[in-house]
């Protein structure tokens, strides 16, 4: 008899959950020393609210009916429901809040993709510090976790969400074409993206920029052959947060990336990607999502970090091997 | 704004959420401690997998439809999924299994009634030992679990799954009937009981059988004044189980209840069910299962009990202020 389980999802036997369980407690133990304090959401929330948040979040999601007939869906990541909690429950609250979570989240990937569609995060939202600040505490606290997790050589790749996006309306690429050329830099599918970009018919000045900026990844010095131009403002917030992360001494963590991609939209600066040369996947990400708690009716800057522990645990076992 | 959150569902802010953890972990290293290892399963099931558990499972289950069109649920229990996983993926385990896990299932409940429909369950599995040895191993624990969580006086009540359901049968009473007599000692609904059985037009002794049976709770006094008749194989198996709990020292924690019964159809034995006098409702329960895992392919007996944390934790408060 054959029973199977759902795509994407699996079944964790005693042995390899025993050690999950000890690098979930070990981020999470980082996390509460640092000041986090965790919270836990409903696994199952109105898709309205995860809409609210970001309409790309509930596409992404498993949708269901209540008894009277309301869309719910399986909580796509913790950002959305803590946002949701923070605005709410936690309004009051005065001066900067720092929670953390351990948590499943769902999230409906193709078919032979080899995604998992149910996955094990632990993370941390900062709410309250605005700007680099907020930026290199979350950033910092994500090297250390993984340090106490024993990897070794794990790096943090530093972009900004906001900054293709603007760069597509500075150079005025028509609105209805900026989906499928984020949807190329989210693949990292730069051949792709080389070929809609010159499908638009630009001037050679801004196709170079579409085409090459996003090329830009490394230390400082790609900052330096970035210049100016329409992508100035984000830019320049990079410059900015690299020299305060430079001055808390994780530099040498720091790969940054000027094609870097997140696939849901709330975020507005910084965004984060976490990898290990030991494995071909980010182990996690985040970034600053100022505009999103403020959706659910309390303005607040904000941002975060989420590793997924199951993919952390492969690193940690590819780095124990090469050792 | 409002942003609601389906019923029967809660956030917990850190102050509640870290006396949870501990609590957890509490139960969970107990377990250990006593060689259960932990596993977790998807949160999401086919439909067909939970039917083949037990029909009532599924019913009770939130569902939705994966991207091929076939129907999915959210978990009910953890019983069900542990069975799916003893007679596939540990099929050729020799010895006795035991296996516990920490973990959220979902049910269905009316409204307004106050149940959670998201719940926390720390629980254990014990698979391959059969009769009073198993459930005493089982029952032992998960009382040691509680004391660990700073419980001093709670309680189990022991039943037998069957009982009721053997008594029904061996008295003829019309088989579309079971259902509801059933569902009003689930309720513990006497006089509802009383009312239908009385309908059902049977000879005296019948009668006061069906009504005055589910009445016996207490001491062993119990399993006397219960007599034999149509009920007695399952009051031999429940005079021997006590008689084991009473070896092995714990029969002060012991109410027989004769009207006992689990709202899922999976039990063939020995039922279990946990209180304390600080709380009104159940703190968890279980019992023996040992036709489930066969209905998956690989028949083996086994028996459980899974303890509600939030509900423990409550009953933890309770106890607590009342030093």
């Amino acid at each position: 008899m054959i029973h199977p389980i759902p795509a994407g999802t699996r079944d964790v036997l005693p042995d390899e959950m025993r050690e999950l369980r000890a690098l979930g407690e070990r981020l999470r133990a980082t996390f509460e020393q640092a000041g986090y304090g965790e919270v836990w959401t409903p696994m199952v929330e109105y898709e309205q609210v995860l809409r609210t948040g970001d309409e790309r979040a509930a596409d992404a999601a498993y949708r269901m009916f209540d008894d009277q007939g309301r869309v719910l869906a399986l909580r796509p990541d913790m950002t959305i429901p803590i946002a949701r909690v923070v605005a709410t429950r936690l309004s009051d609250a005065e001066g900067p809040l720092r929670l953390c979570y351990s948590a499943h989240s769902y999230r409906v990937v193709g078919q032979r993709t080899g995604q998992q569609r149910e996955f094990l995060q632990s993370g941390i939202e900062l709410i309250g510090v605005p700007g680099e600040d907020g930026e290199v505490e979350v950033v910092t606290l994500a090297l250390s976790a993984l340090e106490a997790a024993g990897l070794a050589r794990h790096r943090v790749g530093v972009g900004d969400g906001s900054l293709y996006r603007r760069l597509l309306t500075a150079l005025e690429v028509p609105g209805d074409r900026h989906r499928e050329l984020l949807e190329c830099l989210t693949r990292r599918d730069m051949v792709g993206l080389e070929l809609r970009v010159d499908a638009l018919g630009l001037a050679r000045d801004a196709r170079d920029l579409l085409v090459g900026l996003p090329e830009l990844r490394g230390g400082p010095e790609v900052l330096e052959r970035a210049g100016d131009g329409p992508a100035g403002e984000a830019l320049e917030r990079l410059r900015t947060l690299y020299a305060a992360l430079e001055a808390r001494g994780v530099a040498d963590r720091v790969i940054l990336d000027l094609g870097l991609v997140r696939d849901l939209g709330y975020y507005t600066g910084a965004i984060f990607e976490i990898y290990d040369p030991a494995v071909g996947f980010a182990l996690g990400g985040g970034g600053r999502y100022d505009d999103l708690i403020g959706r659910f009716g309390a303005e607040r800057p904000a941002c975060g970090i989420a590793l997924d522990v199951q993919r952390v645990h492969v690193a940690q076992a590819a780095e124990e091997g090469q050792r």
